[in-house]
Order: C-alpha cells, then structure tokens, then sequence
C-alpha cells in the first residue's frame, strides 16, 4: 500500500480523506493557502505544505506548486477531492510524469468525459438513453430545427467545446430558432475556436437521480443505489438521499446495471458517478458524468456501511475492488444537508467570520458530520461556503428525517450565519415529506414559500 | 403510542434516551437536581423538573420527588436508564401504584435477579451452568467444606442476602473455612437479618462475556451478540467490545440460546443482560443478570444497528418486538472505550471543574460519541465520573481499534482530566491487539506496565 498520499484540497473533504488515510495507516500531507494556516486538515495531517497565497489558482489550483509538495515529502499518489484540480486531466498527465499515481480515473476518461457533448455521443453508441435531442453534431439550422420539432420546445442549444455559459441558448419557438443558432454558433467559434453544436429538449417535471459506480483494474465494476439530489437552488443541491424514495426496486437494479454498461463503454477506473435525469413515467436520461469523488458520496456511505474514500486508494493503489455487488446492501435511508455559511434572509449570500461557539449533537445512532468547523476557526471569504455536511441514517425514510430535524435543531454554530434553519423549514413541507419534489421545487414552491414566512415574522 | 415520557437519570444516558423519545415523536420530562440545572439533558428535554438538591439520595433517588413529577406533568410512563432507581423493584411497584409505565422488566423479575443467591438457584433449576459452587443454600460447615473440595480452593463464601461487600470471604484453603463461614454468617444476620449462605469457586483466567436479550409481551426472545467486557479496573469495565474475537459462530448461537433459555425461565420482560464468565476450554458460566439498559449498550447497537432504547419504549407500550431473530446481523466488530473524569496519574481520582474547551472529531463513517458534555459544561463531584462513551464501528476488528485510535488522538476535552490518553496505551498493546485478555489483565499487565512507563516519563 502507499505509504505516504497528499490530499490537494482544503475544507471539509481534507479533513475527511486524511482520516481515511490515517485509518488506513498512510501518512498524509496536506497542501494548504496561507489564508488556511490554521485550518483543521492543516492540523490533522502528518505534514503540510503552504502551496500558495489565498486565491485558489494561487494556491489550490497551482500545479506546479502541489506537484512540487507531493515530490518533495515523498508523497507516492495524490488525492483530489472534489473541485479545483479533480477533473483536470492535464493535472493528471503531469501526475503521471512526475511519477505521482493519481487517485481517480485516467486523463483520457477525464477529457472524454469532460466535453458534454463527446459524453453525450459516447452514450449515445452504447445505447445509454440521453435527453432527447441532437444525434452527434447539428450540420445546419435546418437540421437543428428538424430535431427541435421532434422532441417539441423548448430546447437549448449548446456548443460543443462548452463551459461557463458561452455558446449556450434557450429557444422556445421555431422562430428564434435561426438566429438563436447562428448567434451561439459564431459566440462559440470566438470562444472556444470550435463551431460545433448539439441540442437538447429542456426537460420538465424531472429528478435529478444518479447513480456512483466503482470499477478497479481488473475491470470488476460495482454499482451504489442511487442518490436523488433534486432540491436544488442555483443549480447547487441543497439536500440528497439514497435510496430515491419513489423508485423500485427493479428499476434501482435497471439503473445500476445502466451505469455500469456506460462505465464498462468508458473502460473506467476508480469512483464516477453517472447523472440521469427521471421522468415522471420513471425513464432515465444520461445527463453527464462526474470523474471524481462527489460532496454527496457521504450519503452512499452512510447507507451502505462502505467507506468509498478507502476503496477508492485501494484500487488506485492497483488492488481489487474490496466489495462485490452482493455485498452491497441498503441499511436504511440516508439524507444529507449542506450547512452553508451563507445568510438565507439576504439571499443567501454568503457569511464570513470566527466561529465562536460550536455544538455537534453526534450521539446516538446514525449520526455523521463531516465538517472542518471548530471552535474558533475562521470562515473564508476564498473559498465554497460549505463547511459542514450533515447526514444521518435511519431504518426508513421517515426515521431519518425525524433524525435530521433533532440534530439540525440541537446543533449551533454561531459567531456566522448558516442556511441551518431553512432546513428545518424544507423538512416539514408535505412536498418533501412524500418525496414527489423536482429540481425545481425549491425555488418554484419552498423558497417563496419560506420568502412569505419570513416576511410575516419581520412585520 | 405514549405522548410524554420521564427520564429518571442524569448525564449521557438522559440524553441519550431523550434524543430517542424525540425521534418517535415522545415529549421527554427531564428530571434534575440544583446540581444540573445546566446540564445538556436539562436543556434537551421539552420540560425539566428539579427533584432536589444536588447529593442522588435527595434527588435522582428521590423516589417521592420523581413520582411527583412525572403524575404532575402528565408523563405517561418512566425509563430509568441504568444505575439510580433502575434496579429498584420498590420503584417499579409505586410506578404501578401511580398508574406510570416503567420502561423495564416486572417488580418480581427485578427482586428475583437482584437477590443474587436466588438467581443462581434459579438459574441451576433450569439448567443454565453457573459458577461451580453449592447448589442452593449451605447447611453448615460441614457441606460447605465437602463443597470446596470438590470445587477447588479458593472459593468465596456469600451471604445469600448480600450487598455492599457484608457478608462475604475469600477463602483460599480448608483451615480457614471454619472460622470464616461462621464470621460472613453472624456479619450476614447482623446486616441483613438472614445468615443464609452459598459458595462459589473463585475463577481464574477468564473472560467477562455477557449477552443482551430483549422478550416481549407475547414472549417473542431475541438474542444480541456477546459483548466481551473482560478489560475492568477496580470492576468497573473500560472497554467493551462486540464480538469478542475469540467467540466462533457456532458459540455465538449456543451462548444466544442459552441466554433466551435463562430469559424465558424467569418470563422475563423487555431487555436485560446476562453476564457469563468464560473459561479457557470456552465453556460458560452464569454470573448474574442486569435486569435494566447498560453502558455498553451502544457498543450492540452500532454492531447491529439496532436502536435498544425505542425498542424498549415500544415493547413497554405493549408493540411486539421490532425486529426478530434473523433481522440482528453482525455489521464488523464495535468497540467503546468509557472517558471518565479522573486523572490517570493520581490513580484515577476524580477530576471535576468546567470543560473550557471540546473537540468532538465526529466525521467519517463509523464513529459516535455518547456525551452530556459541551464547551461550559460543570463536572459536578457528586455523581458517577464517566462523562461520554466513544464507540467505533470497523468492517473488522483492526479497523474498529484503527479508527478508535485516530477519534482518541483527534478529541479535545480540556479544563478537566480524563483517562482519554490512557486508552492510547491500551489499544497498542499486544494483549489488547490479539484479544486474550482476561478480566484480571488490565489491572495485572496494563496498569503496572503504564505506571512504569509514566514514571520513566516524568525522570
């Protein structure tokens, strides 16, 4: 096994992979920006290394600099985490050639899958239902209008190469259609230098259900009861749980050995997880793929009793997956909130500060924080406002929310401001409680809903 | 169900109960003396009531007071927790008296397992192997010495109506018999107005084994994995596990049966606990009974992921058992390590004072901490000195003591002393590591080998 794993994030992730390596007798070393001195995985692991000053491409996104870290204290391998360098395959092509063993997938499925559409027309091959629309690229407008009319408006034409929101449009009528294209496609050109475009249908009324697939080297691939993560605001999901409470048994298992024919498509390596969107006649679309370790992967942990951070070294070390898909099993339910530091009566926008006071209610059965708060420690303004996810697991759905709402009700952060209480809020709604939400419940139902509550109180 | 629910108990297992009333949607009256107006289960429960002043006898002993307060605030049945008035079969009586519920076995069963000598010769009646001794009382000298030889010096002699150490002698060759059969036998009239008398073999190299088992209304028996409790310093445990590792299937379910066996001899209701002591050859003996939730329950909850506690509401409400026979499977090995507050280094006298600062390291999978303790909480000298359990869940027995060893070394409790540290020595030793300790070999091997090694320190 590695003797000694450098952990290149920060946060609550850190702090839970080096745990995992200590447990798995690995020393860590943690890579650390001068504004995170004092932060928990600094002093939980063997060593640390100042990597950079507080903006991440400064620091967690330098390359150089964690590269030299892992070098330097004889780290053999590099975990990612999620984030900053996770899906960067030139990251991982500069692992490889400093001899450094990466702890995820190769860097050819990080490219492949990266690019949205290459992902959707590799599914497509291997008979992995997508959202309907575009088979590989649009030739012309006349194309992309032909498509269009059969899976019917709206639709939302997107670039090929891609990312952060350019070369991307709605359209909702055949008669925008035409300039909508040609706008995106010549947006697309200057941004990317690559024309190429597909569409997709706009699906409504829709889950976001996914599915976390596990494959080792000898090619044995494994799948995780999904997670349903459809309460979601700004595109974030605020709350997942396994097992989807509205899906069957035989579609789980339908799902599952979907997943693993689009890893086994993929020859994949390492932990992924396949995102699908559901219908409301329980049909699933291939939405995209995400190459690393999820923030929600606490959830499947939790639900299975399987610690997926250690498989995870395992099998990048070389090993066999440590499970089958019969030792899989479902203890329970499970549900996760993500405790933000961020003020819900000011549209969320996000609180900084000195913790100044901490309590973690974690007695009793199936309770789990994940988190790198203690007493005292700084909230910064750097860095993703997530700094605690708390899960629990109860016999069922509804014993997990009743244990959800005593630990959100007993636990205090204070000296910030968190999205805590608003929780509380979601877990009473009858729309929660019967499992019926979309992803776009929250902020069609339960925001203005909360948004009037709160207003009544001020007045 | 019932709507409101009296905890008869202070520190961690208040809370601990508490927290499992409100998940069933139960209103906890919390109990309290001036002592712990402030503490946790004070401020956890939907109401508090304080039954006197701080020493147990006027309040958590009060039974007046305890009666009081659960007909005056409407509580419809009372759990005692462990120690206080669990084992008071008076208790139980005015319970009844007053129309409450007690959470926990009959009077009759209560007074019959108390009297130890009546235990044992009921549990001979039914065939349950006990410690070699007499059977029922002793008539005189004469038996008692025909008894020891054929048992095998040194035995101990026991006033059948004993407590509190009256009436007992260690007998290690026949001249002493005489002389101290007559002594315990006039000190047991004295004491308890019964001279009565049995014997017992006193054994050596053996293993503290005991098992949880839990029967219904309609005489449904389920039987819990053993847990070993063999580390003990002054006869107090320290450490428990489940299973014990040198335990095979086959025994597990011989020890099961013989348990449920011993349960439905005295039709025994809710759960209980029947301590074995092992032998070498791994044969049994009955010790005596716990008629009452213990300790180390929580160490058969994370092995099983069973929650005791409601199941004991629900069957005291008259529910069958929520679970059968084939539902308790073993999840990896559990283990618990009770953190007290005494200082190791003065012999383990009690510390007390204010934990100024609290580090509960509570993430990843596995892991849970029993504890009324929080940042500004006061140690109070009047009450027991064990202020949370830490109980670790592995997929085996080496990761249950790796992840023991990381949460040890990770916690915070400062202001006052704890045995926390003391731990850390325990779980690197070899015969902690392959599991052969007896219930001797703390006090034996470990202790003298940590004093050494802490005087060598402070050269």
């Amino acid at each position: 096994m590695f003797s000694k794993v450098l952990v290149a994030n920060r946060g609550e992730i850190a702090v839970r992979i080096i745990r995992s390596l200590k447990e798995l007798g690995i020393k860590s070393v943690a890579i650390y920006s001068t504004e995170d001195r004092e932060s928990l995985h600094v002093q939980l692991a063997d060593q640390a290394v100042c990597v950079g000053s507080a903006k991440p491409k400064d620091s967690y996104l330098n390359m150089k600099n964690i590269l030299a870290a892992a070098v330097l204290t004889g780290a053999e391998a590099i975990h990612p985490g999620f984030g900053f360098l996770s899906e960067n395959s030139r990251f991982v092509e500069l692992c490889e050639a400093c001899g450094l063993v990466f702890i995820g997938p190769r860097s050819e499925t990080i490219e492949l899958m990266g690019n949205k559409a290459n992902a959707r027309i590799q599914m497509q091959k291997h008979d992995i239902p997508v959202i309907p629309g575009s088979t590989g690229f649009l030739e012309d407008v006349a194309e992309a209008k032909q498509v269009a009319k059969e899976v019917g408006y709206p639709v939302l034409l997107k670039a090929a190469a891609g990312g952060g929101g350019k070369g991307i449009r709605r359209v909702d009528t055949e008669k925008e259609l035409a300039n909508s294209f040609n706008e995106a496609k010549r947006e697309a050109q200057m941004a990317f230098g690559d024309a190429r475009m597909y569409l997709e249908k706009i699906m409504e009324n829709v889950k976001h259900i996914e599915v976390q697939i596990f494959r080792d080297d000898a090619g044995n691939t494994v799948y995780f009861p999904e997670r349903d993560c459809s309460l979601q605001r700004n595109k974030q999901k605020m709350i997942e749980e396994s097992p989807c409470a509205l899906i069957t048994d035989a579609q789980r298992k339908y799902l599952g050995e979907l997943a693993i024919k689009a890893a086994e498509a993929i020859d994949y390596r390492n932990t992924g997880t396949i995102e699908f969107l559901m219908d409301q006649e329980h049909k699933f679309y291939f939405m995209e793929m995400n190459t690393r370790i999820q923030v929600e992967h606490t959830v499947t942990e939790m639900v299975t009793g399987v610690d997926l951070v250690k498989a995870q070294v395992k099998v990048a070390f070389g090993q066999d997956l440590p499970f089958e898909q019969a030792d899989i099993k479902l203890l329970g339910t499970a549900i996760e909130c993500r405790i933000n530091a961020e003020d819900p009566a000011k549209n969320f926008t996000p609180s900084v500060g000195k913790v100044d006071y901490l309590y973690f209610p974690v007695g009793n059965l199936g309770m789990r924080i994940d988190s790198d708060l203690y007493a005292g420690a700084k909230i910064s303004p750097y860095y993703d406002s997530m700094i605690a996810k708390v899960i629990v697991l109860g016999e069922n759905r509804h014993e997990a929310i009743e244990k959800l709402k005593r630990l959100l009700s007993e636990m205090v952060i204070s000296g910030i401001k968190t999205n805590q209480n608003f929780y509380l809020t979601i877990l009473e709604d009858q729309g929660f409680l019967d499992a019926t939400f979309n992803t776009d419940y929250l902020e069609r139902v339960l925001l203005p809903e909360w948004k009037r509550g709160n207003a009544d109180e001020t007045v």
